[in-house]
């Protein structure tokens, strides 16, 4: 029961968390957080994605195939776990269509009771969200609750502004106008979070590759480089699973690529190694910016059933864009990567 | 006077027709079929995009860079040609960003004059709409007609079923189902025509690259192959310029890289070389399928305002997705690939 009451403090750590972990350094931070929160840290790390360190910083790890759905939640069920956090990429390529895949990753047979429908009679279709929300709805019905990371590590979520010492001209400005809204509409299909963009076009558009085989291939349609990273959450993103992240490598890939500038959503994009990313973006001369926050319809109609008569739509878009805490977090933000 | 009369008949070849030509075979198929009309063919082609052997199957010819475009419209002029066939695709990629681009292709003054809102001031985007709406509106302005695909070469146009004697599955029935709404969705914001598909997971979509370039890159993503390839019309395809295009090379590529299925949109989509793009299907085990056209709202609205008070919008939709001369098209389809 500490643990539930832990969590109704938004910002709280519960006492025994887990951590469901795919690729990628957001897990290693996440763990990090929580242990210095005091909190104990239990890992299911999925083979061929999870990265190793990890095991330093549990109190207990398990690897596994991603599709072994049931053997992690037994996992954590035997460790008395009720709170998890998804985090990290899962490389659905890799698993589907490679030739190990399958193998490494075979799935057990909660996995076939839940994605069944998506990938053997495939009555449902098999995009992240629909996939993902069968995994969840097992969580809950099992009794552990998949924490949003708004709850649990707020503080890695990028906050409105400029990050780096590199502004953007007015053409990456226009660029990022234009690209936003493409992105915007894309990312309510399902498909992918990122795009690239130079001269109000779009260059490039990321599906299942992920957001670094798209920087790659910018290159090489516009080896002239100069293009911009415009990196979006869903209109209706759930900030338990799949929140689009950047870091040191997306920084590094895109000074590879000719890349000048990223563009992300504050509030709704995790920044690793925010210092890191921040100081190597100074050094490669790339330019960080945080889009302020549009709200979602949904946000829109939950927090204008929630207000009082007299504010306006307009009052919510806005009131939803700045959240109050925007400026302590730039703060917070910019001292980190001093 | 002659021409403009010829052109009020539906399927009628102007006695002098222009082309002006990018890429591929097609402008090179609309040469051949404006020549076997006993119409005089002067050409437009573009460096480093069109066909060489265009030169033997017209009356004149002029090598052009694609920025030229006063050069091209003064071509035109001077050959006193009166209706003009926008042809093939460009490449905006290797113009705009790679090293010799600007030079071969250095615009002139009427490009200047009408994309300067695009590349110089950016007050306008750069999407492919956007420019070539501004080209063909100074065509019109010099009293040139673009010709639509469907006034002049309409045998061109894909007719509903499946050309080849590989049916699809049912697992494909469902890719081409789920990608078809996402295809359409992202036509309507003009940044590709094409996705690959497999499992009703998207692996692929086009931007700049290009069809083949999407293909083999797909190839990448799936080794394990099996995939559809989804070739849809924008939601308002103008058919005057970047009708969805397949063909023989289509097939290659998607049979090399594992592709099993290739799905278009009838009347919308231009197969060029039919008989030799089926042949070759049927060699390397590919379906075609074309699929009903989807009226778009625009064509419902049109229809609706002509129609009797009688009819129902769904009747309309019907009708606009079988149009009358369907099944014609349908059978000399297959008696030319036969």
């Amino acid at each position: 029961m500490t643990d539930e009451a832990s969590t109704d403090c938004d910002d709280a750590v519960p006492d025994r968390v887990g951590i469901l972990a795919g690729w990628g350094s957001f897990p290693v931070e996440l763990a990090e957080h929580y242990r210095s929160h005091g909190a104990q840290v239990h890992v299911v790390a999925i083979k061929g994605h999870a990265a190793p360190e990890l095991e330093n910083l549990s109190d207990s790890l398990r690897w596994t195939g991603v599709l072994k759905i049931g053997a992690g939640l037994k996992y954590f069920e035997s460790k008395s776990v009720r709170h998890v956090a998804f985090a990290g990429k899962v490389f659905k390529d890799r698993i589907l269509y490679h030739g190990r895949g399958w193998i490494e990753h075979m799935p057990d047979f909660t996995c076939y009771r839940l994605l069944g429908s998506s990938f053997i009679t495939r009555r449902t279709d098999g995009r992240d969200d629909t996939i993902l929300n069968a995994i969840m709805e097992e969580y809950r019905r099992r009794g552990i609750e998949v924490l949003p990371i708004t709850k649990t590590a707020k503080h890695l979520l990028a906050s409105e502004g400029c990050l780096t010492q590199r502004r953007i001209s007015r053409a990456q400005r226009r660029d990022i106008d234009f690209g936003w809204q493409i992105a915007r509409q894309m990312g309510g299909l399902d498909i992918g979070q990122s795009i690239t963009v130079k001269d109000q076009i779009v260059l490039g558009v990321e599906a299942i590759e992920g957001t670094d085989a798209l920087v790659t291939r910018t290159a090489t349609i516009c080896p002239r480089g100069g293009f911009t990273l415009v990196k979006v959450a869903k209109p209706n993103q759930d900030m338990r699973f799949d929140v689009p992240t950047i870091g040191p490598q997306t920084i590094e890939r895109l000074a590879r690529a000719g890349g000048s500038a990223v563009a992300i959503e504050a509030g709704k994009t995790i920044v690793v190694e925010l210092t890191k990313t921040v100081e190597l973006a100074n050094k490669l001369g790339i330019s960080i910016v945080v889009q302020p926050a549009e709200a979602s319809k949904s946000e829109i109609a939950r927090d204008a059933a929630a207000a009082t008569p007299k504010a306006s739509c307009t009052d919510l878009i806005v009131a939803n864009q700045r959240p109050s805490s925007s400026r302590t977090q730039v703060q917070s933000a910019s001292s980190r990567a001093a």
